[in-house]
């Protein structure tokens, strides 16, 4: 599908990676594929046990995995501590990001006190408001719209339609998917008098270094404070983070997960999809929680957290669902039974 | 609300799609409505018996029933089997889509390298990518951007601000409503000395004929293979589906569903709202999916699934909830009342 | 942050908006801020106990709070009965929404048949439909499309890459946030001979007064009647509303809940985040669902609601998860235990 493939020989791969090269150093590698797809020119990496079979088979021209398993196959390999990550780095190479043509196009609208890099690439119909700052190397794909004072760094990619609200700062290399909002008004609401008012919400979104956002995923501008997403967050689709929520450093989160507004998450945690995560709450750095699990207080200790009801077919499920409803009963007949149980023992004696 | 209503008599309609008609064959019948509201010109159908009230009130000029009901009423009407079915086509028929107006706006963009049929209609600021391909009778809505070599088939329609891109394919007669974001980057990462390195996805999307995706709805692009959307897939709005997920024929999603990557799901499925489907998976054909289920593990076997804490008021929540921490000690105590009882038992004889 | 703040003495506060002001009545405010990081020029406000360190050591030129808590720091400050309501009003005085420039940017497309207020603000590459009225001192941002037959009342803010579906009404003075889709088709199919066919959906959304809807919020269209959402609704991000479905007025719900269609909820509701809401539902006047919690069936009493599965360690929740999937043979050894246990006291006797 890539257009402009490069090609390696397996020993320039290891001499820039390294790893231990078994067969032909001279095969020429120009993509990564799956074990059950590749073909000639192709790579391949082993790291799931339950794909052994298809390692057995795998018509790749290369496969990268661990000592263990190397005599799996007799097709040329590279031997390494962790071939998945050996992959990365290796379809990093093979599969660079498309080039950046600089310039703006015809049909882009640009504030006149806006400043963006000569070396900048900017789409159709995008719309850069009042003050902004767009740095070197910076793509923003088409349809894209920035607020008055949005700065973004160098190195991004803005794909098609991101929306970014006046005054939120994203930094260096951050990629930020089609439909992604940032800097919205967070739902900040004050009941009186039979009515919501609207507390207006002034603080902005600060990204890090090395972030990437995924498709129409949402981040809230802080109330008064600013939103802050440190380096090196790694956010999925449709993730929804409440305003003055702080995502510590290297943290990475599944789709379809909220965060209520005010939360700090730690470093280096691991939340998975479609978690529930509740306001005001503090969870510290190494956390990881199961996807699907909601999250109503804090978590104050690094490990993994769950909460999901079992799935069963349905009319076990009812059975079930009935019998929660009524555990309070069972554990009144259980506390009559020791009762009764020790009178009778006190009989006996 | 709809401009153009078109006008059918009774007779016609039956004649057209069958079932028996009671009453006037005359009756000129220009919309479809509900039993509630429906006047002058209107055909309703009944076929949930909790709006039966509702049928015996009804001003609708026409009622579809079945022949069970078909007394309830003395309005005209059609007795048929499947009442909603047979509603269902005569709406399409009454309200066909708005007829699609050739020509390319003046401030689209399109690569000079793209294929538009001539028979399709391109809006206001859509952006078309190098070799791009449109078919015949396909309507893009403003704001849409195609990334280049994204290839659309005939009589499709793109709503506003969806966002498509490089390479992926899609067939003829998809919906695609707005905000949908079809191959935006899976989210893959390897763990490497402390940060995520990102990994290539260089697959696609591919999406077969008849399918409909909602509003803000994300399919990612394939890791290394494609992510596939097999013919008449039905995806509602706000789901997110993971890279290499394969969503066989016909299958059925409500909003608000994640599914993870590299799951497979089957033909004919039902999935509910809000549910959570991990990633690595497969669910075979016929499986139904109820609404906020979360599915942790493969599904083998047809039938209906669930995993849902039943709801009560929060003060019998806190208990239940409370009661849930401690089953595994309910659990001793009863083991412990056994051990004592068949202790008592053997005195006694 | 915000460009053009505006300053109030303390004694002018007191006379617009009431309560008892103890300290120098000249102090001059600029803005609001937190507790924590409020300075010179800053008023703060203490209601959440849990801060009350912050208020002891805060560096706010003043502080909005409570007779009970009036001694607990010397800083000039206003008492009154509820700070966080009095602290919005103040909020909103300070930070009034910026300016409209009333004129249409020369890259929108205005179809000839619409009639935009001459006090309007219509950004770059926005998109107007045939028979579209927009409404005196409306601000509508980039990238926004409106279908044809759209009205959008007075003094509204329709943020960038909004979506308007064709016929959809919108009241006076409704913030619409960036990617938010009104109007798109409902999930209405039927089943038949193996496949699903597409039921048009020709009712509207019906948007009232003072409604916020959130970044990505989807509400769909009805498929026979509106959908409607009354005055005074505030929506958070990525929510999801089906077809047909009634929100009562001054109703708040929080992001990522999604609502089924054909659901009914009364007035004054206030819906916690990740809820997840069925279809063809009633839900009365007054009610409160927790965040995380799936209502499937109608709640026809006010009060609050939760179906949370508790969270854990992972461990400990695989232990009280497979019990939870034996519950049944529990009960049973309960029954077994009060059956012998019966027996014995029947021998005793």
């Amino acid at each position: 599908m890539q257009q402009d493939a490069h090609a390696y020989r397996l020993a320039e791969i290891v001499q820039r990676f390294g790893g231990e090269l078994l067969g032909d150093p001279d095969v020429l590698i120009t993509q990564v594929a799956t074990l059950e797809t590749a073909g000639p020119g192709h790579i391949s990496f082993f790291s799931n046990p339950r794909y052994r079979k298809q390692l057995e088979h795998t018509r790749a021209e290369a496969v990268i995995l661990t000592a263990e398993v190397a005599d799996a196959t007799q097709r040329a390999r590279i031997v390494c501590k962790d071939p998945y990550a050996y992959f990365a780095r290796l379809s990093a190479l093979l599969n660079p990001p498309s080039a950046v043509v600089p310039g703006i196009h015809a049909s882009a609208a640009i504030d006149a006190s806006a400043r963006v890099s000569p070396n900048a690439s900017i789409g159709p119909g995008v719309s850069i408001g009042a003050r902004c700052e767009i740095g070197d190397g910076t793509l923003i794909e088409a349809g894209c719209v920035l607020g008055a004072g949005v700065r973004v760094g160098s190195q991004c990619r803005l794909y098609a339609n991101v929306s970014i609200y006046h005054d939120c700062i994203v930094g260096d290399r951050v990629l930020l998917h089609s439909g992604a909002v940032i800097g919205a008004d967070g739902f900040g609401l004050a009941w009186e008098n039979g009515r919501w008012n609207k507390i207006p919400q002034i603080g902005r979104v600060l990204i890090g270094n090395d972030v990437e956002i995924g498709a129409n995923t949402t981040i809230d501008r802080g109330a008064l404070d600013d939103t802050v997403i440190e380096d090196g967050v790694k956010l999925d689709n449709q993730i929804q983070i409440g305003h003055n929520c702080h995502i510590g450093a290297h943290t990475a989160i599944a789709g379809c997960t909220g965060i209520a507004g005010s939360t700090r998450i730690g470093r280096y945690c691991r939340i998975g999809g479609s978690a529930m995560i509740g306001g005001h709450l503090v969870i510290v750095d190494g956390v990881e929680i199961s996807g699907g699990t909601t999250v109503p207080k804090s978590i104050l200790k690094a490990g993994t957290y769950t909460s999901l009801f079992p799935i069963s077919q349905h009319r076990d499920w009812l059975r079930n669902a009935s019998h929660l409803r009524h555990l309070d009963d069972l554990i009144g007949r259980v506390r009559e039974l020791e009762r009764e149980l020790t009178e009778l023992q006190g009989h006996k004696k």
